[in-house]
């Protein structure tokens, strides 16, 4: 079979791997149906993830069929269609009792990283009964692809660690793929007012059209000035979805008292943080890694129509076309994309 | 009358300064019984506060006997003894009504910052109805008056904010006044380790006896390899209770995935947050100015002798000697000091 394999900074290709196989009986093997590239495969490409070896498949999401299951499986048999998360999740370690899946001490975040992921013809799924979600029939197949990664992360990482709660204003930073998950999820939590705010001019059109009260081009004009001029005290909830000391910065620059930053973004540097100035002012900063612990509740979302995350998707590939799909998504600004679609 | 007075940076002075009156109905006057200095008085002095002025009565902490009400005070009476804290709270405001009283719109910490303070014969205190407790019959003067500041500051910036848990591993950092309310206010909660860390001694050796399971010289060994040796992968909670960069530092190198790190100290300057390695770990980072919500609850912990916060207590003044008290806790660790009472 073929699969995207990671050569070392700066190379990838596209070629012949050894279709994976059941390893332990907690395992499955996945025929991979859909997949997306994510932010984070592009950091990998450009050597910033050093626990990715070279000669790893990449990839953490995608939907597929199951093409054998392991002696110890016992909620999924061979032909159900399956949501992959991107985090493995043993089920029964300290921080699986926790709902960190994420912090799994025999998974978390493994595909495409530890082991070999979803940018292939298969892909093997260890912890399959805690690692794999039953794709619900009539739903989507594109919309179930988010439901891997982004829409989670976003909920989770974004709108559930800042609390959004009904009636407050929330800044959203960053509406990349992130922050348009975030801005899907908060809505359902009714904030009265949602800051959306990047460089891109089309991504911010876009976030109008999918619930931003208001949108600021930060490089037309100053974010935090803007704000903090439109509002009393900041907004109660500021998250941080690019990564970057200078968008951290502008969260805390326009966080109220008793507000959250809740950071989402990747970072590949530390950032400047101006306790100084926040520590008298009772704000939560919080950070962290998706644990997938909402992705059954976002499900039902996704299900009953009350959200359409396949809205996001912009570009669809072939598997066998993931190399044009990458550069693509690598000058996702200038292509106006969000998430690509790869159909095996 | 006498106060404790600021003239600019590096002066104070204990000098003549107008009797307190009734400005508004909301006010009482209060004759000090004893009032006590806190780091930030220190702070002050040292010219880091900007916001006050010189020709400021110093002070917000203290007991008292109510010497006159406005037409508008309810709960209070001349002849009443009162605790003060350090927090005046309108009670009305959109923060009071979500017990941020630190965040009052007309009040916060203003006592010995904006107006006149405690360390003085008499002190006016706006709001009085929400800014003092009856202080109950029986119970100590001088545990009382740990109920103004430190004990609330411990117990909510640090052990509630940071989340303490039975059966946890927590780290203080810094066995000052502070860090021991925390200390004292923790095992409420019944973690299964505390750490103390610490560069003094003494310090190290009451904080052992008032309930800290380890303690660490951090001038004499690594604090941050020995808990990452002694733990599986770090503290629950680590309490920074200093306000300086290599404080916060040992924090976030100490703190394990799902972790909570809890800012108490008064910082002057940034911190490099690291998070380019935090990002990932679903840390959560909080920060704050007291507001006093749990008073009323430490109130009782005191009155029934649960705690014991008069063991914080080191030296004794007349609040006429207030000017070689100053000199005392300037030089706390030499002389020994945690609180020093001033008797009127």
């Amino acid at each position: 079979m073929k699969g995207l394999v990671y050569d070392g900074p700066g190379k990838i290709a596209y070629k012949e791997v050894p279709k994976p196989e059941i390893q332990k009986p907690t395992d499955a093997v996945v025929k991979i149906v859909k997949t997306t590239i994510c932010g984070t495969d592009l950091g990998i490409l450009h050597g910033k993830t050093p626990s990715v070896k070279p000669g790893t498949t990449l990839g953490h999401e995608g939907i597929g069929i199951i093409e054998e299951v392991g002696t110890g499986v016992s909620h999924f048999k061979k032909g159900d269609r399956v949501i992959i998360s991107c985090i493995t999740a043993c089920g029964t370690c300290e921080y699986c009792k926790k709902q960190m899946y994420g912090h799994c001490k025999d998974g978390g975040w493994i595909l495409g990283n530890l082991i070999n992921g979803t940018q292939a013809e298969y892909v093997r799924i260890p912890h399959a009964d805690n690692s794999l979600y039953a794709a619900p029939e009539g739903v989507d197949d594109e919309a179930l692809v988010m439901l891997s990664d982004i829409l989670p992360t976003g909920h989770e990482i974004g709108v559930i660690n800042g609390c959004v709660k009904p009636g407050d204003t929330i800044a959203i930073v960053g509406a990349g793929p992130i922050g348009m998950s975030a801005l899907l999820t908060a809505q359902f939590y009714s904030p009265a007012k949602i800051y959306m705010i990047d460089l891109d001019k089309n991504r911010l059109e876009l976030a109008k059209k999918w619930g931003a009260t208001d949108t600021i081009n930060s490089g037309v004009e100053d974010a935090v000035k803007k704000i903090m001029a439109e509002t009393a005290d900041g907004v109660d909830v500021a998250i941080e979805a690019v990564g970057a000391p200078a968008t951290f910065d502008i969260c805390q620059n326009i966080i109220r008292p008793g507000g959250h930053i809740a950071n989402i973004g990747v970072h590949g540097k530390s950032v400047d943080l101006k306790i100084q100035d926040l520590w008298i002012q009772n704000i939560t900063i919080t950070m962290g890694l998706v644990n997938t612990n909402t992705t059954p509740m976002l499900l039902k979302t996704v299900t009953s129509g009350k959200i359409q995350p396949e809205k996001l998707i912009t570009h669809h590939f072939k598997l066998s076309e993931v190399m044009q799909a990458y550069e693509v998504f690598g000058n996702a600004a200038k292509e106006k994309a969000l998430k690509i679609i790869l159909t095996n």
